[in-house]
């Protein structure tokens, strides 16, 4: 398994995840919402045009192979806006958030005073 | 000092060097030789537009800022003709090879015989 790191931040207004994927573009990627609430990505990280055998490793150090990410979203996450983009080797996806219900605010209301006509 | 992985390949006519720059362009990343047998290569991991005080990060994992690496060529480099680009957050040098001189072949001439007519 390959392995991606992940930065996650928080707007105003929504979350947003960005994972490594070098060498990745939108095609390659998986972005899933599983159960309402838990973000997956998936995809594998694959070495470059490597199927002729004249090709021998002196170093390797980057990571490759299948890897699978998966993060609990918040209860305000909106998932069924979520958008995702790949991009220069970075997938960045973006969870718009529920937006807080309005802050009840008391009315006051003025009556107006006019002259005694009840009937008692 | 952020790190970056990098893989090196030898084929038969040349060395390839592939490096994770994930979120890097051609314009953000240098590529040199030093002392006619180092390659070094060098830039900066940046985080995406947070200069707004409205973030918040929740996670951090993906390495950030300045990095270098170094990397002793072999005598066969031919580093007057060392070629880079970077795509979908992989930079790629490609180093070609001096081919070998030609093996040396001992040659056979065939001297013709005739009759002996040396003035001794």
């Amino acid at each position: 398994m390959a392995t991606t790191a992940v930065d996650v931040k928080e707007l105003p207004n929504a979350y947003i995840f960005v994972a490594d994927v070098p060498g990745m573009r939108n095609t390659d990627v998986k972005v899933q919402i599983e159960n309402d609430s838990i973000l997956k990505i998936s995809g594998e990280l694959k070495r470059e045009n490597d199927s002729t055998s004249d090709i021998k490793y002196v170093r390797v150090e980057r990571s490759a192979g299948k890897f699978m990410r998966k993060f609990n979203l918040p209860a305000n996450a909106r998932i069924d806006s979520v958008s995702a983009a790949c991009q220069d080797g970075l997938l960045t996806i973006m969870v718009p958030k529920i937006p807080p219900p309005e802050p009840y605010k008391p009315k006051t209301y003025d009556i107006q005073i006019g002259s005694c006509t009840f009937n008692t």
